[in-house]
């Protein structure tokens, strides 16, 4: 089959690959029919070094079940499933806290000997606890949407939940990506009524009050902080969602939190060090987030997503075949698309 | 009367300054029974630079009210009366949220033109909302637990609290100053059953395991990290409370906290950054805390100090007068002493 590989920054091919089979009793086979490009895709795109071997990439995707494995129950041939973004067995001790990302028999996609998203067909570790079933066709319009529960809905969720966000608490999510912009939903959803955008790229905030935000603020740094505390009387908000993963975007998290507020951070972290010093201390500011446990999620977002009353693939904006994945990346990476789906 | 004026690293001195008056309606003026020594006072102790005219010090007291203004209700002469370690209005927002570390209307004493608590006396700014009263009379044998409830003890309090210590929650506590000693009795008294306490000094440990800890781990660094692994089956534990304040000590907790854990610092930080990586961002770890709102605490904890069901006064081990303030801070700073007490 055909997969995506990644060799170096700005080198991604689609490549012959061993077709996948099953190796364990608790694996499935899944021919994917939709897969996408992540934002943390990007950061082995910008800085890997070049290898002749490379390494399979991808994380995000659904498709149809082709094979299962002796161990594995309630999944048949032909169903329609999404994946979220790590595998794992949904019932060791941290599944079963909702921190499927930390479970004890689960890994990443793309690690060695594991298949990457962004390709024709995966083969599932455990995938009995990683696999959710989807009440759709494989030709359904919904498919954008609910591949987004693999990754950037529950990610967005995650920052939004983690954060204690609810009606009585304000918000500000820093930056327009696709995280972000899927952190505005999530925060509306919880009830969230004043939403303050970080961001600068109209197209995407314009989708981002579509989703919710009550307010957008362009500018960065200082302006953008004295921003913010103008439109929270001086306070700043209750809750901060950090979905860029850069230092600037922490210190201007801890620079837009309100007294004993919470900074979520889903943006995975470019920098070793947050800016945790006597001041936030004075302040009784909380840092959490981390990577988003997608799987125990989905069964909360999924009915929304179904009905409608959410949109989450709309932050979808351009779609390739996989051949075209290597220039989705490329566009991703110059900011001309926000997000590209990936039609296997 | 006499109070202590800091003047610089190593130097403070009991001088003669002008004695508390009311000088607004919200005023009350409080003679003072009990002070103490902070930990964090050590800070300035250490570090600050010389100062002809020095800074009043001390912002833990317990005393007797001698005189209040005409907008303070619910305080008479000669209450016995503790004060939380900021005064607040106890009415604001913040307050209400029960971060009075945060009132709108608060501060800091010895502050410019604020008294501090190591004197005979001391103005209370926002007495209303600032002064508990205590059902005890001046001699009360429980004065020293009582006195406690002023930082120390809310300050664990505090730790423990955001931390989500709970019956179900394993802890580690990093520190075996007053303030740690201090966790280990909260955790205890929220129900902890393992509660693992980092520190060296035998005769601190000792009073800890009485406190409540199960476990003591003397070393520090790499095999102090090693040996909280052991004790937790390799995992850490659900929640760090990070007592101490120093680089180092937030390194630990973040070595030795669960996935999907919480660390709370309450030790004054003596440090800009902590080291928020890509691990622990796929770990999901969460850092809260900060200087303790011990107003808020100071109503819940009262009962069990007046019961005697907890006796955070342990954590004092020398008594000193007035003028025996200069050798208390060397004697802390010295580690001679745990907590010194101060008998106006």
């Amino acid at each position: 089959m055909r997969a995506t590989v990644i060799h170096g920054a700005g080198d991604v091919r689609v490549e012959d690959v061993p077709d996948p089979t099953l190796r364990e009793p608790t694996d499935a086979v899944v021919r994917v029919l939709r897969s996408c490009i992540c934002g943390s895709d990007l950061w082995p795109y910008g800085s890997m070094p070049a290898s002749e071997q490379g390494r399979r990439i991808g994380h995000e995707f659904l498709g149809v079940v082709e094979d299962v494995g002796a161990e594995v129950s309630g999944l048949t041939r032909g169903d329609v499933v999404v994946a979220p973004f790590v595998w794992a067995d949904n019932t060791c001790d941290f599944c079963r806290e909702g921190l499927q990302t930390s479970c004890r028999h689960g890994g990443n996609w793309g690690a060695p000997g594991v298949d990457g998203g962004q390709g024709e067909a995966v083969r599932v570790p455990q995938a009995q606890g990683t696999l959710v079933k989807l009440p759709v066709g494989e030709d359904s319009a919904l498919l954008p949407g609910l591949l987004s529960l693999s990754d950037v809905f529950p990610t967005g969720h995650h920052c939004a939940v983690t954060a204690g966000v609810n009606p009585r608490k304000t918000v500000t999510v820093i930056g327009d990506g696709a995280v972000g912009l899927c952190a505005v939903l999530a925060a509306k959803r919880l009830g969230a009524e004043q939403i303050i955008l970080m961001g600068r790229h109209k197209q995407r905030t314009d989708l981002g009050r579509e989703f919710g935000a009550t307010d957008v603020v362009a500018e960065r740094g200082e302006e953008g902080v004295a921003k913010v505390r103008e439109l929270t009387g001086g306070d700043g908000t209750h809750t901060v969602l950090e979905c860029v993963g850069l230092r600037p975007a922490v210190e201007t998290a801890y620079a837009v939190v309100r007294a004993g507020g919470t900074i979520s951070r889903v943006g995975a972290p470019q920098y070793p060090d947050v800016p945790a010093d006597f001041g936030t201390f004075l302040r009784n500011v909380t840092l959490t987030g981390g990577v988003a446990p997608a799987r125990a999620y989905i069964e909360e977002l999924l009915p929304d997503v179904l009905e409608g009353t959410v949109e989450p693939g709309k932050v979808f904006d351009r779609t390739v075949d996989l051949d075209g994945v290597p220039d989705g990346y490329r566009a991703m990476a110059a900011r001309e698309a926000l997000k590209v789906l990936v039609r296997a």
